[in-house]
């Protein structure tokens, strides 16, 4: 009996995902492109740290400040880039992506061109969407969070940074694309380093950043499909970012 | 001397011009395509009226509501497009071009592809930038708007008009793009006719929309450079209008 209920179970499991796969192709229209369903993540900075390497004192605020974190014996050392968490945690860049994995479970893709399919669109602010892409011989880290920076009026950001150095980062363009409903929104720039604080770069605005209407003229059935493509850049060496 | 006086000024008058293109084409570096400065006019709802034909008595708000002008005896009569004027003006399509050149003195360009340079984007909120876009064999009106919709936090929404029917309309795709500091933002919609209500479009956020942290980084000098380029659309059919 135990055996049948798990196989039902399973047949279930395959027929959602299925479902889920049909939609996101569906609302992005990029057939044979890797897509990649991303549940939110919800107001988890009020909720209990979960990081292994947790000797700090828990900060009540996001992210601690990049420049007391270069106040360490080691610019290397990277705060918890996970938004919203109010994690403690630090450690080298080179550990960054498998702490992010491990401990906040953050899923992983491979591959040049990606769509990303955040769902529950409704959910109330705050709410962030993250996902890992590894392209290119590097880690980049994708961000959307739902923020309401005027009561009331909820918006949208999306921006990429490097697991890597800010020099690193200046060799790479990053697209985000919107497209449906007979309208395309792009945005093109050079990705941050995870060593920036994501919190600054978001509400600096540099940043793809959508009001409520738009989101919702973009979103299918309450998902928002952003495709994702990162290309080397030539234009930008080590030295222009010194 | 009054020869010599008027000489001067001519001179004047075309070393300002060279500077204002050569100051565009190296705001978009887009050399080659025709670039059009574009100033500001602001809270002109509250000057007098310009207009001609003026029989209707003047309005306090902005355009008469869509669906009022409806209720009048011949459809395609329009009210008159130019947004933040409380023109009472009304015609028909044929002749909303010649009324906005003549009565607004908006200016009108040629091409394909054009760059709208717009001027003074630090004047505080309402204020419109608006050209018409001659193309296709039709007439396109494009607006940008600096609004505050949260007080104290003005925004940037740009969008484009043709100046036929919605069924006309369908049949065009326009692309608004923003490109500088190695940032890249591009738009791509229908347009919508002027039979339905700019201040509507605008304000139901179905169009570009610039916070104030990305137009100052799309910004040079103050001054901001949308590249505009309109096509033909086989996609949409005047049915799927309807």
């Amino acid at each position: 009996m135990l055996f049948f209920t798990q196989c039902f179970g399973a047949v279930l499991d395959l027929i959602h995902l299925r479902f889920q796969h049909y939609k996101a192709k569906r609302v992005f229209s990029a057939a044979g492109q890797l897509v990649c369903v991303v549940n939110p993540t919800h107001s988890l900075k009020y909720a209990p740290t979960r990081c292994a390497a947790a000797q700090a004192p828990a900060e009540q605020g996001l992210l601690p400040p990049c420049r007391r974190h270069e106040a360490v014996h080691d610019p290397q050392l990277v705060p918890c880039t996970c938004p919203l968490f109010s994690c403690p945690w630090e450690g080298h860049l080179e550990v960054v992506v498998s702490h992010l994995r491990q401990t906040h479970r953050v899923d992983i893709l491979q591959g040049a061109e990606i769509v990303f399919l955040a769902t529950d669109m409704h959910l109330p602010a705050p709410t962030d969407w993250i996902i890992l892409h590894s392209c290119l011989g590097h880690q980049f880290l994708l961000v959307l969070r739902k923020q309401e920076k005027y009561e009331g009026h909820p918006q949208f950001f999306a921006t990429m940074m490097l697991v890597g150095t800010p020099s690193q980062a200046n060799n790479f363009t990053y697209r985000l694309e919107l497209n449906r409903n007979q309208r395309r929104l792009k945005w093109e720039a050079t990705p941050r380093s995870v060593l920036e604080r994501v919190d600054s770069v978001l509400s600096d605005g540099d940043c793809l950043v959508l009001n409520t209407s738009l989101a919702q003229l973009f979103s299918d059935n309450g998902s928002l499909a952003i495709g994702i493509a990162i290309t080397t850049s030539k234009a930008h060496s080590a030295e222009a970012e010194m």
